[in-house]
């Protein structure tokens, strides 16, 4: 497994773009497009918000066939709340780019980000898809990841080679995030694409399998949003077929490290955030009760000010532990931050303050918690909570 | 129903004291006592965080005879986490009030507020209660109210006359609050008693449907804490005796009251608070899906800080009545900020842009959500989520 540079484009066959079409007031790039030369597989998941936006019902219909060509996406307006209108615009944001790109419309992926409750200017849509459309290219990936960003301070992309059957095959992705972010899809777009060929239940499964321990293991806010998904488009440009375990087990492990290394940039640059925190939960008496424990630390409001604050406020820790509604021993909880044992057996001990000082200072940092009643873990990725994720949201206006 | 002086002393009977011990680095009032003459029926609910402080342990055992003669609570120190040792030391404290006031210490309740992980220091309990002991007064509810205060801003008491039978009986309170405010006992104390005689049956079925509307129904930051109680003393000093149906609505009455002014009283002085708004979820399908969605709005950061900037943001509202893992049809929602709707059938419509900015910069607002699905409702009390309740948590420190 080898980190290469194309983003959604390194896979052979693709190409993407991205374009200002004028909904951003900023005049920054809002509309991107990504295409594959052939025809696709597709595997995609969407939000469970019950408020599902009208590209997420579009999309969801979309994809069910297993198969699709082109993803078109805008940012800075979510086509959510927005009725029948918005479901009509949705579905004529599908018609316009499969007709410029000599595409059945079902075959057209629709996402859309932004601003709940506006009508989608459809006008500045349609001539964006027309630009977008021109601009198609092999090294379109990075202005894709830019068009595809709302709050976000940097594009994500990443690609990597992987051997599959003696031979070579590409796997990219793009995504964006910043904040709403909560397991189960939050607030996220994620684009994925590669040239091996694998037929549309194998993809699925694979991307079930890759989603659960990234995108949906991280969380800024615990708001979930109405318009999440996560894409995945296989071409089979490569010539590279998966046949048999072993060419799925390469192809998995390619895609949960694509995956991981996604969410963590999303969980990186979640708003306000200083600081990454990896929240370990181990030796659960389940895993379910392992990611509950671990979600309810992650998104205490107590907890993550106080890691923006930098104080090895443990009890804060102890008190979201009993909160998860799991039954536990706090008797056997044990803490530790990074490798440094803060709690023991439930009771605070003498920790090394200056270690422990240098830990919490750290860009990134590792909470431990083991409660010793058995086997399983859970692991999530989240961030502090800062007064400028305060002055972000505050802010952030219609 | 008549409000009137005097706190959770108002009732006859009934006497308290604050004083300070040391326990606080300030030198402010940190311990409180509260006796009773005469012996009382008593009546609790407690946290339900798996991470019970000691306290909560002791007091949950003492309260099951249904009997009491007096609570004694200290600030700064929330002695949880703290093993055997803290067991021990809630069990001294009753013992040391129980030998002062030469009561069965059995009939003691113990509370403690402030720090998790931290020892209780004894010896200035131990010399806290014998100075609490010489100052207990029929006029000592505010010392009292003083001495339970953690980060909270102002003191909270609250007294109510009512007439049962025809006869006058009294009922009043204390209580503190400030940060971890959330649903089930969060990080709250309230200490309540009246001169009514009432058996400990009727007492506990009285507090139980009080703190359901009240305690039961606000929310700041979500984080429940491993300390919380409610507790009701009952003495007989007036002479009333409850005795039927009527009287028992009469209590009840006044009890709901008295329950829901102290809940509105701990929002209001929630921390870094600026605002006070009451979610109402109506015309829910159930009950429970209505408090779940009323709960899921106002524990939404994207909400609360949306709140604080004073933005019309409806977008997140509606994203994060989706999120609450409540089925819903999201065409049928309207959402009122007062009186002024803002969405209809599930989309924003044009509003008065002056009425609705003027509601969002009052210091208190109502938000109206209906469901139009049934006949069912929820009403939960929260704040915004401002600056300062970041900097307060990020620099509450041990």
């Amino acid at each position: 497994l080898q980190d290469i540079k194309g983003g959604v484009t390194a896979a052979k066959g693709f190409q993407a773009a991205g374009v200002p079409c004028g909904i951003k007031q900023s005049g920054k790039k809002d509309l991107a497009l990504l295409w594959s030369e052939r025809p696709c597989s597709v595997a995609a998941l969407f939000t469970s918000n019950r408020v599902a936006a009208a590209p997420i019902v579009v999309s969801r219909n979309h994809t069910s066939s297993g198969k699709a060509r082109a993803i078109v996406a805008n940012s800075g307006n979510a086509n959510a709340c927005t009725g029948k209108q918005g479901l009509s615009d949705a579905i004529t944001m599908a018609q316009i780019t499969g007709k410029e790109l000599a595409v059945d419309p079902h075959e057209i992926v629709v996402a859309s980000t932004g601003i709940i409750g506006v009508p989608l200017p459809m006008q500045k849509v349609g001539s964006g898809i027309g630009a977008a459309v021109a601009a198609l290219s092999v090294n379109g990936s990075r202005d894709a990841a830019e068009a595809i960003r709302t709050t976000d301070t940097t594009q994500k992309e990443i690609a990597v080679e992987m051997t599959i059957g003696g031979r070579l095959a590409s796997l990219g992705g793009i995504a964006k995030g910043a904040g709403m972010i909560a397991p189960n899809m939050a607030t996220m777009l994620a684009f994925l694409t590669t040239d091996a060929e694998i037929e549309p239940s194998i993809l699925k499964q694979c991307l079930a399998e890759a989603v659960e321990s990234s995108f949906n293991a991280i969380t800024v806010d615990g708001d979930m949003s109405t318009n999440d998904m996560v894409v995945l488009l296989s071409n089979g440009a490569s010539g590279v077929r998966l046949s048999g375990t072993s060419d799925t087990e390469a192809f998995q492990e390619a895609l949960n490290y694509l995956c991981r290394e996604l969410a963590k940039m999303i969980v990186k640059d979640g708003e306000g955030a200083t600081k990454f925190i990896e929240i370990q939960v181990n030796k659960a008496g389940s895993e379910s009760a392992a990611k509950k424990i671990a979600l309810t630390v992650a998104n205490s409001n107590l907890v993550k000010t106080a890691f923006f604050g930098e104080d090895a406020n443990w009890g804060r820790i102890m008190a979201a532990i009993g909160n998860a509604g799991v039954v536990i021993d706090n008797d056997r909880i044990d803490i530790l931050f990074g490798e440094e044992k803060i709690v023991e057996s439930g009771q605070g001990i003498v920790f090394c303050i200056d270690t422990v000082n240098e830990i919490l200072k750290a860009p990134e940092m590792t909470l431990q918690i083991n409660l010793n009643a058995g086997d399983a873990r859970a692991k999530i990725w989240t961030t502090d909570l800062s007064y400028e994720y305060v002055k972000i949201n505050a802010h952030y206006r219609t």
